[in-house]
């Protein structure tokens, strides 16, 4: 049976075809996924019924904000200062104000972000969470309009996604401190607990073993993802391993922190102790020694997150899932010693890739 | 006659009673000015009818958006990134939602975002202009909602601002080089027909009569308001008058450029070459040596930025204008060889005043 009345099926019309719920099919049809089955069934009844996607995909989002929101960790971060600027950049440029939403890293508020999709006020969402917890799967399983994350997800959620390959980008930099002739490498991480801290652990035993380093739980210390933080550890990491001729720093906040404690308890930087941080934000340029960093594509990740809602927000509701990730590079500066020449051997040009 | 019957009366009974058009009642009794005979008509006809201003404002503002935009000049400068982390933490812990427009300080986008009020998207505007140009008066001056500018208006527009006191400001960094003993002190400024670049020169010229030192043009250069454009002029400087002994940067990204090219040409900071800057950002602790920085209050000029605007929104529709200027103090670090305790003579807690 195909109706064809020159206008596209309603959402009733296509629920009572599939035999299931409206709201089942408001969700399909945003792209917003369900279980396999029904997904599969409204798809067929859809098509049965001579669906317009593009048409439906708006009437069903009904009165458009031309907003999008970005619920942004820490403002005094430049590192999403700088995802922050592109997306605004990508997002005006098609039309969409930028809301802000300020979310401290709080999983509550990134929950509450995500919860407010439905007061409408706005087309879509750019979450960056440092932590995906249950009740993250469980909000993104039902977003009320598409978000898009820019970290992790698991395989099965049907949630865009646009990732840094922070393990890869930590283990660069490990690989080129113990290249560079360092032996007592240490590693100031922010929790151990987030994504990102988890991340940099990893690249961290990883680098150390490929370069035949022993791994030693005394040389690394942990604290917030802040300069203050990054000091204090710096501090207790140097009483306790007071031979310690690198640091590798889960950002650039922290190795600001880093370059502080090492000046104050009378260290040359990179003489006696080698810097490494992590984001290559403004910071980086205006440290000194101008602060080596693993750029994790900030920028890049702000644009391709900013597209990809847009797309899903355009005539792309049903496009499959995406999952991007964008390439690390070291960006090498005075802090680590090496020449700027050495920077070409341990990073290409960034570059973001579909991971199949 | 008074007109009591339990409801305020409505704008087309206000203008009828007053002689007025409705557009004219709408603009008094939102707190947005107007020719001083209507709204002195208005206020009349309206104290007459026994309106109840916070009722009537809601209600001719129509359905409230619950979003303010703040009008961002530059996403890539910490002073503005400042800012907004405080318009947020005060528009969020009253309820609103914060828009960003990002202007990269253009006046057509600066115009853009004072007209786009009329569309309703935002109950209110906090602009941050650089240059305020007989535009800028116009589209203030008829504003579709209330709107708070952060820098110097005309006394005679009927528009809340909250500004730095850039010329003291500027005057306590230069005095503080002169006190400490520099005798070439070099001034590289941002465009001098803006708004800060205006105050900066002033202030360094005040200071410098005050001091004894004569003023020379030669000892000035002016660029951007960013890093390469500050390490650029640095070097121009330094070309023509390689005997500086102080250099006073009319904001931190412009003394980040100055440090750079003050270490290339072998240089050493302090000894050779004090250097301060204005903004107190995060950079200014990142560099090396750590930069002492004019403190011009961008926090609270965010804060009560927002605070002005909430209260125009709130109960205060018919205040009158607020004028509030946010005092400087000098924030001493070893860029410029003072010792720290120095700082207490050069500047108080910060603070804000009424100006009469």
């Amino acid at each position: 049976m195909r109706t064809r009345t020159g206008s596209s099926p309603t959402i009733e019309t296509i629920a009572r075809h599939a035999g299931v719920s409206t709201a089942s099919v408001s969700r399909v049809l945003r792209g917003l996924g369900g279980l396999p089955e029904t997904v599969k069934k409204v798809q067929a009844a859809a098509a049965e019924l001579g669906y317009v996607p593009n048409a439906m995909a708006r009437s069903l989002r009904g009165g458009q904000s031309r907003q999008v929101t970005f619920a942004m960790p820490d403002i005094g971060n430049p590192v999403y200062v700088a995802m922050m600027r592109h997306i605004q950049a990508t997002a005006g440029a098609a039309g969409y104000r930028l809301l802000l939403h300020s979310t401290q890293a709080d999983p509550v508020e990134e929950l509450a972000a995500l919860r407010a999709l439905a007061d409408r006020h706005s087309d879509g969402l750019i979450l960056c969470p440092i932590r995906v917890t249950p009740a993250h799967l469980d909000e993104l399983g039902r977003a009320a309009a598409p978000v898009v994350v820019i970290g992790s997800l698991p395989e099965d959620l049907a949630v865009d996604s646009v990732r840094a390959d922070s393990v890869t980008g930590a283990e660069l930099a490990v690989r080129h401190l113990a290249d560079t002739g360092r032996r007592r490498i240490g590693l100031l991480n922010g929790p151990a607990d987030t994504v990102p801290g988890a991340a940099r652990h990893q690249g961290y035993e990883r680098a150390l073993a490929a370069c035949g380093l022993r791994y030693d739980d005394a040389l690394t210390a942990s604290g917030r993802f802040d300069a203050q933080s990054g000091e204090e550890a710096a501090r207790r990491l140097l009483d306790r391993v007071p031979d310690l001729d690198a640091l590798f720093c889960a950002n650039d906040l922290i190795a600001v922190g880093a370059l502080r404690a090492l000046r104050s308890t009378g260290r040359t930087v990179p003489q006696d102790v080698a810097v490494v941080g992590v984001d290559n934000t403004d910071l980086a340029e205006a440290c000194w020694p101008a602060l080596t960093s693993v750029d994790l594509g900030a920028h890049e990740r702000g644009r391709l997150a900013a597209e990809l809602l847009l797309s899903r927000l355009g005539d792309e509701v049903q496009a499959p899932v995406s999952r991007l990730a964008v390439q690390p590079r070291l960006i090498v500066r005075e802090s680590c010693g090496a020449s700027a020449a050495h920077a070409d051997q341990v990073g290409g040009p960034s570059q973001h890739k579909e991971i199949p």
